[in-house]
């Protein structure tokens, strides 16, 4: 089972550096961009030992206490079963 | 419009931060994982002066030269109009 979970800055949190890419590819000539905003990204693999309920129940506690930060980042999480 | 480009390593490319989430997450109590691999995400915004098909070229030039290194990391690029 494949997890996959977003986590991003919330908005209103300052992200120097999706401002950062955003000038430097501005500069550069890239046209017609108005934001960029950089977050994270995470695979999670899962084994046959733990169902659907099980997973999601681990990666909400995981997204919430391990990969974000629930101060200023939230989380998406995104459970498929291949 | 927005546009979301996932940079993930590439098969086979050791990714030591998500071994040691993996790693970190196991040692704390979470079970049934095999593997956590970590990448990153950005949202991108562009401005009504481009369409659909600038948006998506300018994307993929942004993703390959700018956002990921090509040599060790894949990118997906996910062009939602709204």
């Amino acid at each position: 089972m494949l997890a996959k979970v977003y986590v991003t800055l919330r908005n209103g949190v300052l992200d120097p550096q999706g401002k950062a890419i955003h000038h430097a590819a501005t500069t550069i000539g890239y046209q017609g961009l108005t934001d960029i905003r950089q977050g994270k990204y995470f695979e999670i693999a899962f084994d046959e030992s733990v169902n659907q309920e099980q997973a999601y129940e681990q990666l909400e506690k995981l997204a919430h206490d391990v990969l974000s930060n629930p101060v200023i980042e939230d989380y998406k999480i995104d459970l498929t079963t291949d």
